[in-house]
């Protein structure tokens, strides 16, 4: 096996090499002036199972097509096997059709992977896991909770209320709870699907004195966050932290989660940034070594 | 026959449909806040023949993901035949392996449509035709050459000299000497694989006391433009016009070319901006009624 450095995922792909003791296999990567994409493998996979480490967040679409064209790539140099690892796995939200006139992008995605040579895919916290039903090669959906959990534990915060935003991540927040060994629940909400808002709204939970982390998969804007936040002070909770897998913290959601009180933001390196303070690579190494 | 409005050609798919009377089915999109796209076909392509209007310059990735989600969407709401019209096709200059580790580009583009269910293809003024022999699925490519051609012989410039910067895009400076009916010739440039220099020489060219029109298919940065021109007015060409079908003018290539002592830089609305003086709807509505 050879660790394939994608260009989005560098640092976790030689994290994972390191742990695992693969050989790394940079790649050389450019953007041209016009906008263009440019990837070369910087050593050889002939006849190797050859392991792409490239998350998809943003940009999405640049990330999606070097990815293509490493599996290209590899697969000219002669791979006997290709497997994806895509912690973050873009478009996976829209794997159904709400509107007449949508498209399912979930399942372009998977049909051009499959097309592109993938023989494997391995995510992390994938936001619905009927999603990889559209993949038609064997996937894998890791879970990164109990990581991002323990690294709550090691700051002394066991027994802390595991709390979901929505019912939809109750299932996170239960998987949080096992290693915080505290209570577990969830607020409501709803989404207007031509508006795209959401309306969270509060019911008797019991988090007056308490410490409570909020976890989700994905923290896009920040402001179903915020809105817990106000919910959980309100209710008495004495301090308010965010986790999630995926911090994409599009514009000032950083700022604006901040400003309600939250007390920090802890995510995964499967969008590299100033949150990622727990790194996937472990949990990576562990569902290779077993491949 | 339906035509699609892709939104990256918007203004191009309604002058399509206006001159051939076929009518138009517009797109919703939008670019979530996290950077992922959305398109919804505003009207039904049930049992028609759906022509998606989406050209793939800048950002070329999204553009392409947009028109895979387009082929998808139509595909689900039972098109029985979908054409891709996309007047610049992104990724067609990496149409071979230079260096060893590299992929083909062009050929994973050419997977991915087929993949995602496009039927046919055209596309101008492709960079090298050849690149087309990686479609699995018929394709046209239209020159849009005699009608950059017509613009200028508007503007009272029959018997101007048509000059290809570099021997390749001789063939395009024929076509255009087809409808000056005055002289053609080209220049020389060498290009360097690693570092992506060129170089362009000078030879004895009969361009004294006259005007010259460079032709090219695509200007990128200038960088070829500005040398041509150079070369030129030392040779003593009154007056040079930039054409070109495809102007992507990255960066400051317009100042660039204008500081070079161009006279005007001519392209065609592939790439939408403000050089797009020359439309592309009557060819490709010509090529459409042909089908």
């Amino acid at each position: 096996m050879k660790i394939i450095l994608g260009p989005s995922s560098k640092e976790l792909g030689e994290k994972i090499a390191d742990l695992t003791g693969f050989p790394k296999v940079p790649v050389a990567s450019k953007i041209f002036p016009d906008g263009e994409s440019y990837i070369r493998l910087e050593s050889n996979v002939q006849n190797e199972h050859a392991v792409i480490v490239q998350t998809t967040s943003k940009p999405q679409d640049t990330n999606l097509m070097q990815l293509i064209f490493m599996v290209n790539a590899a697969k000219r140099n002669g791979a006997r096997k290709i497997t994806g690892v895509v912690p973050y796995l873009a478009y996976a939200r829209q794997d159904k059709i709400f509107l007449e006139g949508e498209n399912v992008s979930i399942e372009s995605v998977a049909a051009l992977l499959e097309k592109a040579g993938l023989d494997e895919l391995i995510t992390v916290n994938i936001h619905a896991e009927t999603a990889l039903e559209k993949f038609p090669f064997p996937t894998r959906n890791l879970t990164a909770i109990p990581t991002i959990a323990e690294y709550f534990v090691k700051k002394g915060y066991r027994n802390a209320f595991a709390l979901a935003p929505d019912k939809g991540a109750l299932y996170i927040a239960r998987q949080a709870q096992q290693v915080l060994c505290g209570e577990a629940g969830s607020l409501d909400k709803t989404r207007d699907r031509f508006t795209g808002q959401t309306k969270q709204t509060g019911k008797p939970l019991n988090v007056k004195g308490k410490v409570v982390i909020v976890f989700d998969d994905i923290i896009n804007t920040g402001g179903t966050i915020v809105g817990a936040a106000k919910i959980l002070k309100e209710h008495g909770a004495t301090e308010v932290y965010a986790a999630c897998v995926h911090g994409l913290l599009v514009g000032d959601a950083e700022k604006r989660m901040l400003d309600a009180g939250i007390e920090e933001i802890v995510a995964t390196d499967s969008v590299p940034g100033l949150n990622s303070k727990v790194s996937l690579a472990p949990l990576i190494s562990e569902a290779l070594r077993a491949l």
